[in-house]
C-alpha cells in the first residue's frame, strides 16, 4: 500500500480559496478553450496510403449563420479568425457562446468554427449532454430533423434554436485518391484501430467524400479521452 | 437542409436565466449526481459463459480513509449507505466532496463509495483531468506511487492529499469460475467488445480476481460515453 499523508486546511485558506475560484468562474478568467484539444498523425510509408492519416479530437464548438453572428455579436459583427484548421478555408474564430440547457446549467466559452453555415449547428459529446440535460441524436453534419435545440448567450444578445444540436457521428474526410486506396465510397464505414495503452477500435466510422478534402479523422472529446490520443503509438483505417 | 428558426430572447430575460442559473450553482442545488450512470449486461445462454457480463460505467468517484473522513465531515462522521453497488459489501455513500485543482477549477458533488479504505484515492476521467488542469496517470486502484495529489473540500474541513488521483485502468472482477471460462488468470488482460451505433473494441481490459466478486467490467464515463453504453446492442469480452 503506498504511503500517503493528508494535510488539514485551515477553514480561512478553504474560504479563500473557495472565493478566488467562484470569482474567476463568474468573470469567466479561467481557461480560454482549445481550438482542438488533441492531434495525431500515422506517417505515410511507401506503398503505403496515398496520405497521412491523421485524426483530430473536436472539441465542443458551433456553427452559425451571418443572422445568428450579428445578434449574438451585434449588428454588422462577422466571424474573425483565430487559426486555421486543418481543412482549407475551415477556421477557428475568435467568437465564444455560452450555452444554456434545459437542466438551466450552463457551458462558457463554446466556440464557432467558420466560416459562416446557412444552418446553425451546436455539437457536443455525449459528456456534455449529460450535464446540459440534453438527449443527443448522434447525426452527421447537417442533419437535424427532430433534432433538440438549446439556448445560447453572445455578448451582444441571445437566440434559442428549435434544433440543431447533435454529437457528430465519428467520421473521415476522404479525396477521391484516399476512397480509391481504402476501396470506400461516400457514405461507407471504416474502423479506426488505435494502438496504445488505452488502445481502441471505433467501429461506424463513416467516409465523407469531398474532392478538395485532405485525408482526416474527426472524433468528439469522448472518444479521444477514452482512447488517449495523445499516447497512440499506432493509427490506422481497416475495413468493417 | 433543415429548416430552422432562431428565436431572439429580450435582455431582462437573459439577465433573469443567467442569475437563475449561477445562483442554483454557487448553492449547490443543481442536481445530484448519478451513482452509477450508466449499466448494461447481457444474458447468459446455455453452454455459454458461467455468469452475465456486466459493464458498469464508474462515474467519477472517491475513496477514504476513517481519519479523511472526520475531517472532511466531523469528528466522529462515518459514511453512511445511499445505495448498494453490484458487488457485494460496496456502497454509494451519502457523503459528497467537492474538489479543487491546480487551475484553481472546482468539480462539486462528487460521491465517496464505501466502506472506509485504507487510503485516500479519487478516481477521475480523462475529461475531468483536462478540466482541473491534472495529467492523470493511468493506474489500478491502490497503486498511488508518484501520482498527482488534490484538494478535497466537505461540509466540515478540507484535506490536501500528496498522491492518489487517477484514471482507473478499464478493468474486469473475476472468479475462479469466471477465469476458467475465459481462460485467463489475475492480471491478464481481455478485450470488451461493445456493439451498437457507437460500436467499439477496448483494449487492455485488466482482469482482477477476488473468489467472492461477481462478474462485473468497469470502465469510466469517457468509455462509457464514447460508445453510448446505454445503446449496446451486444457485449462481449475477448482474447488479446
Amino acid at each position: 500500500m503506498a504511503v500517503q499523508t493528508s494535510t488539514r486546511l485551515e477553514r480561512s485558506e478553504v474560504e479563500k480559496l473557495v472565493r478566488e475560484v467562484l470569482t474567476q468562474r463568474l468573470r469567466g478568467q479561467i481557461n480560454p478553450p482549445p481550438v482542438r484539444e488533441r492531434s495525431a498523425a500515422s506517417p505515410r510509408s511507401a506503398g503505403g496510403p496515398p496520405n497521412p492519416l491523421v485524426v483530430n479530437v473536436s472539441a465542443r464548438h458551433m456553427h452559425v449563420t451571418p443572422t445568428d453572428v450579428e445578434t449574438l455579436f451585434g449588428p454588422g459583427a462577422k466571424l474573425t479568425k483565430l487559426k486555421d484548421l486543418y481543412q482549407q478555408g475551415e477556421f477557428a474564430s475568435e467568437q465564444l457562446v455560452t450555452l444554456v440547457g434545459p437542466r438551466q446549467r450552463i457551458i462558457p466559452n463554446v466556440r464557432i468554427l467558420g466560416p459562416v453555415r446557412d444552418y446553425t449547428q451546436v455539437e457536443l459529446s455525449y459528456t456534455d449532454g449529460v450535464y446540459l440535460g440534453i438527449d443527443l441524436p448522434l447525426r452527421i453534419s447537417g442533419n437535424h430533423e427532430g433534432t433538440p435545440g438549446i439556448t445560447i448567450l453572445g455578448p451582444k444578445g441571445a437566440i434559442t434554436i428549435n434544433e440543431g444540436v447533435i454529437r457528430a457521428e465519428r467520421h473521415v474526410h476522404m479525396s477521391t485518391a484516399d476512397m480509391a486506396y481504402y476501396g470506400v465510397k461516400d457514405h461507407d464505414y471504416l474502423k479506426l484501430k488505435i494502438d496504445g495503452p488505452c488502445g481502441v477500435v471505433y467501429d461506424h466510422v463513416k467516409v465523407r467524400y469531398h474532392p478538395k478534402v485532405v485525408l482526416e479523422v474527426h472524433i468528439d472529446t469522448d472518444e479521444g479521452n477514452a482512447c488517449d490520443l495523445d499516447s497512440a503509438t499506432h493509427m490506422e483505417l481497416v475495413k468493417e
